[in-house]
């Protein structure tokens, strides 16, 4: 196991990409979106033998507290740290930095998402350790994902030089986060090969971050500050209460990690990742059929059909598909989704169009 | 109202290519696919103005009758025919012609299928009208629908000479009958202009296609005489039960239409008809929105959909559609069914595959 080094899963999110499956009751992280576990299990399983369960620490919200506890026994139940409400993941980091000091002023943290998909325990869990060493000399790390196509979905991260010639594996500077590009800018950056998706994966010393933070949001640092001052006084969930609401809500990405010097990135590719943002992107993680096919329902029949999902969490239905081809079909509770597979990104505007309808009930 | 004519609308049949919403307990004419009434319904009440209901005629098998009594309360118990179990359409019109013949010896029949859709029913009443017209004077006539397109889904009949010069509405002997074609032979038939699709209606003195049935069916033809020798007697019943077993299974249009002499085709063009043998017929009878899609279904959502049908009967359910074209969805109770438009004919085919597995349960 790393020595001072502490994992830190952030699992307050409600993502609307995978609806209707994920809903405001049911985030995607809780759900059982793949695998028979969910993605928050699979996360924190994912930590086996790289971290002991007393030193991952899980930020979330309180009303995601019960379940994800209920979902992640062996973890204290002092680690799970409780946002007020949701301030973005700056804040996020933020806060766990605070707790990580108190408990060890040395502490090197690893950021995960809760609700990311990796194929290969074994390479992440060599990144993580690479990047742990390199976080030691001082550098906010970040896994970049080596793209295999020309994604808009994703943030992308532009390295630079080398930072060191002889490590075991290659490790650069980064010269710029890029926003999610358009299609001409994707295709851009994958011919030139210097760019990785941003995976929203970092790993750094908490006495860095915080500085960086100091540095960038000095609003943000100075109420950590004050709750960093409570943290060990019967004052911290009040002092907690009272200052969370007035933060503004901001990413780390774009608070900290396109200003600060001394970011690094561990460009990864093989490592089976995906942030599950889309239905359209199962089918990057998962194996299809031999018709280009991945099925998820109970009883299926399909004639001619290809390159499609089918998706249905209702195991007494029989699915049909007929000359259907690129399709995405996802069968759940009171919603049926039908959605040509180069569409999927649109869900989100079907969500937001339920929400000015008031028709919250399908939410 | 026209004398001594009859109705007999069949109604014993469980169609498949309307699954799932048509089930082998609930069969197609007995639901209301397209409008609030059922199709069964529709056929009975089409009739009004032009049949009193003591002269309409069911003919079915004896675990439909109750409903489609319920179903047209108006006509009379003593008028459903009950088959002891399906032989064919050719027997279904033996029988009813043996019913008709000990009530008036006179009778001209109607035979009118119960799942067909009709959308102009003056235009129907005036064709029924020129048919009994041309029947009394000895002819078998059949309605035929001037094809729209070139339909591999329905039979086609070529008509040659025209009967009379004289007549308010152009009626021709019937050339041949032909099985359905394939695509070319339907377009060199369309091209032709002298044939018309088989609509299954029929209309002819009742001696006249006993007459026939005996000379191209003498098998059934003794069935029915004993049937008919037994009819006003107490064992009417046994009789019918003891012989019908040995029928063989045959249609009126093979069995006799295609073999009989003085046969007239009434060419009938705007009537809206649909023998509804497929969700793709739908969308020739029923009006398609602005964007070429027909929907019901209790909640609809779409985003770039076209020439789509969405058919759910669920109506708390919301269906979303996102990015698709020329899709028929079906969402019906344990199934749900998703096929391109111009492949519904298949959907008989997992009918077949589903008898095959033995998954009764979705039959």
């Amino acid at each position: 196991m790393l020595e001072h080094t502490y994992a830190v899963i952030m699992a307050g999110g409600g993502g609307t990409r995978l609806w209707p499956v994920s809903r405001r009751q049911r985030p995607k992280h809780m759900l059982p979106l793949i695998e028979e576990r969910t993605l928050f299990q699979a996360t924190v399983q994912r930590l086996e033998g790289l971290f002991p369960p007393e030193r991952i620490f899980v930020v979330t919200v309180a009303r995601q507290a019960e379940e994800l506890r209920r979902q992640s026994p062996r973890i204290p139940a002092e680690n799970f740290l409780l946002e007020p409400e949701p301030r973005g993941t700056a804040s996020v980091v933020g806060l766990a930095a605070v707790a990580l000091r108190s408990r060890d002023p040395q502490a090197v943290m690893t950021v995960l998402p809760s609700d990311h998909y990796i194929r290969n325990q074994d390479l992440f869990h060599l990144l993580v350790r690479i990047a742990v060493d390199v976080a030691h000399k001082g550098y906010l790390v970040t896994l970049g994902i080596t793209p295999t196509y020309p994604s808009t979905g994703y943030g992308y991260i532009q390295r630079g030089e080398p930072l060191t010639e002889e490590g075991l594996y290659p490790v650069y500077r980064v010269v710029k986060f890029k926003e999610k590009p358009d299609e001409a800018q994707a295709r851009e950056m994958l011919r030139r090969g210097d760019h990785s998706w941003n995976s929203g994966m970092f790993i750094w010393r908490v006495e860095d971050i915080l500085e960086e933070i100091g540095h960038h949001m000095p609003g943000l640092k100075s109420v950590l500050d004050e709750i960093a001052a409570a943290w060990n006084t019967p004052s911290r969930e009040s002092v907690l209460q009272a200052l969370w609401p007035t933060l503004e809500t901001e990413t780390i990405d774009y608070g900290v990690m396109e200003r600060a010097k001394n970011v690094a990135v561990l460009p990864a590719s093989g490592l089976g990742w995906s942030d599950v943002g889309s239905w359209d992107s199962l089918f990057d993680v998962l194996l299809a059929d031999e018709n280009g096919n991945i099925v998820f329902s109970g009883q299926h029949m399909s004639l001619e059909t290809h390159n499609s999902l089918v998706y249905g969490n209702n195991g007494e239905r029989l699915v049909v598909t007929i000359g259907v081809e690129d399709l995405i079909v996802v069968d759940s509770g009171d919603v049926l989704l039908i959605c040509r597979r180069d569409r999927a990104q649109r869900v989100r505007q079907v969500v937001e169009e339920l929400k000015r309808a008031g028709k919250t009930r399908y939410l």
